[in-house]
């Protein structure tokens, strides 16, 4: 929430639906030479250069996607962006255009829906997407957020989940875990803070700061997916990073009907994870990483070939590689035991 | 709610996410050929024929857009995908994909999730959209429904409200005020039937089916476009009529630069809607058509020189004309009067 007072806030009911929709309207300017019709008509419309259009949907809900006590509006706009955006990304195409769907209720003022905007305004300037829409509606319970990502693809790069072969890399664009440690810390604070835990404390985030924003406000790996694209490394399979590790490998292994090796000790985790599971030993950095979830990092396969260009210039963690389907997916510890990989509910 | 009794029905958390949306993605299968990638991956991916790509996105909310005690399961997801696929039609433009996230609390049901996918799957049917993604999550706070259509448009036939010229012909591709006259009656006879009214009646909707049927299942006119497009009768403006007549066609004007004259004894209204009007002197069928609002029907404009060919072949009614600017939007009443057009917040 907005940080003023609530007396100094302005009530959504003075501005009504469709001032309030003008008013959140004037931040966004499309820029894409893609985009035809942005905001202000029924539909979006865009023209784009690539013969693919690739497009994904994220629904955030309070209370399961994100807790207001600690998660401020302006973050939950900007990640809400980043999870449509980045289901795009995964099938290596460009998010050019956002779709946004908000519903409020009445505890909330048009201060906070204007923060709620300013985060999904960032992230749609520094990811290069144009909103192209935007319906404000009433909620009776609690904040709704529905952002859809609309983009362009080449139907030679396209990287599906089922295109992974026997002997591929398995690689990480990032480390994992982070997201999930950030959110059981805020999740800690938050039950000392409201007095549940019965400890006498005040709330300590400092030193946590990259974990915490790890979960508040996650990047997608752009850059790096450029880099690919301008060196024509086409990674066989792709996916995003949302239930955990795990989940993504077997997503890949199922999909691609292979198996999958993963080693341990090449899993990439922050350094900031262990010092958090130092002082709280419920917390394991590995299970985090495993099946912790909202990483937003790419888990992606490339050739055995690609190796050599890879190891020089990119900052990628090779973290296993593909086999047989009948070897299954496993987890290799580094004393070589074999254990098998496993995602709740998968 | 599915009609079943509740020690019947198997709770969600017996399947799990995973198991619920491989069961609810067994009724989709792709069949546009523009579909390249259905469910299953990140992202939805297509190659339209026409160059450009037109989506909209409609996020619906318990107690707000449906009241679960009258709204059947399958007609919110019946009406919410018309919601979506409505915005894309607007723009002269072929809805061919519906991405789908819906959040469901405790209290449902699988089998009330098999409603809600039936509905969906009907529209989808009948209207030729692939339904190439499914998310379902956990909500705290009843159920939310986010349905996204994307499509393909032809850079000549495409129709914005911006699009309309002094003279041209208003246009409606069907009768208004039908559903906002169900919906009163909805609420009427949930407040008899829970006791709310004081009055001793039960429910009573004989007679009404059909007013009922344009709140819970609107239709599109999805023939009218397809036969305007052949006849290459290309509608200067069009916009979906989803908050009465009067906001599409202030709507209209405002984009258009024009004013508008809307002569009151042409507006279309179904019988039904006086014969409900005569029982209840609360609700007026002229003020249902013009603020009433959920009619999903097509306005649109046409230059006078397709008045022609539209008279004969077409069922369209036309409804009034575009006019300069400096006349503003007025209605004029059969004795000759003008009224100030005006809609809620607009």
């Amino acid at each position: 929430m907005d940080t003023k007072k609530e007396s100094q806030k302005t009530p959504i009911r003075d501005l009504g639906k469709y001032k309030l929709t003008d008013r959140v309207s004037a931040r966004f300017i499309s820029s894409n030479e893609a985009t035809l019709q942005g905001l202000g008509d029924d539909a979006s419309v865009s023209c784009f250069r690539e013969p693919l259009t690739v497009s994904a949907q994220k629904l955030s809900l309070e209370g399961v996607d994100f807790d207001l006590s600690y998660f401020p509006l302006k973050f939950i706009g900007y990640k809400t962006v980043i999870q449509a955006m980045g289901q795009v990304m995964a099938m290596n195409a460009v998010p050019l255009q956002l779709l946004v769907c908000a519903g409020v209720s009445q505890r909330f003022y048009v201060e906070d829906i204007d923060e709620l905007f300013l985060g999904i305004e960032v992230a749609a300037r520094i990811y290069g997407a144009d909103v192209t829409a935007i319906d404000i509606q009433s909620s009776y319970t609690g904040l709704s957020l529905a952002v859809t990502a609309v983009g362009e693809g080449d139907a030679g790069l396209l990287t599906r989940r089922s295109g992974a072969r026997d002997n591929d890399l398995l690689c990480l664009s990032g480390n994992v875990g982070a997201a999930y440690m950030g959110l059981k810390l805020l999740e800690r604070e938050k039950r000392v803070f409201t007095g549940e835990s019965g400890e006498d404390q005040l709330p300590d985030l400092k030193g946590y700061e990259y974990i915490l924003e790890r979960y508040l406000k996650p990047e997608l790996p752009k850059q790096l997916l450029e880099n690919l694209r301008e060196d024509d490394l086409v990674p066989t399979s792709m996916c995003l990073l949302t239930n955990g590790l795990a989940h993504g490998v077997l997503s890949i292994a199922k999909a691609s009907g292979t198996g999958a090796k993963l080693f341990v000790e090449k899993i990439p985790i922050a350094r900031e994870c262990f010092d958090l599971a130092q002082k709280d030993k419920d917390l394991s950095p590995l299970v985090a990483a495993l099946n912790g979830g909202d990483d937003y990092e790419m888990l992606f396969s490339l050739p055995l070939k690609a190796y050599e260009s890879l190891s020089k210039e990119y900052n990628i963690d090779i973290i296993g590689h593909i086999c047989d389907a009948s070897h299954g997916c496993m987890m290799i510890t580094p004393d070589g035991r074999e254990i098998k990989l496993e995602s709740p509910g998968f």
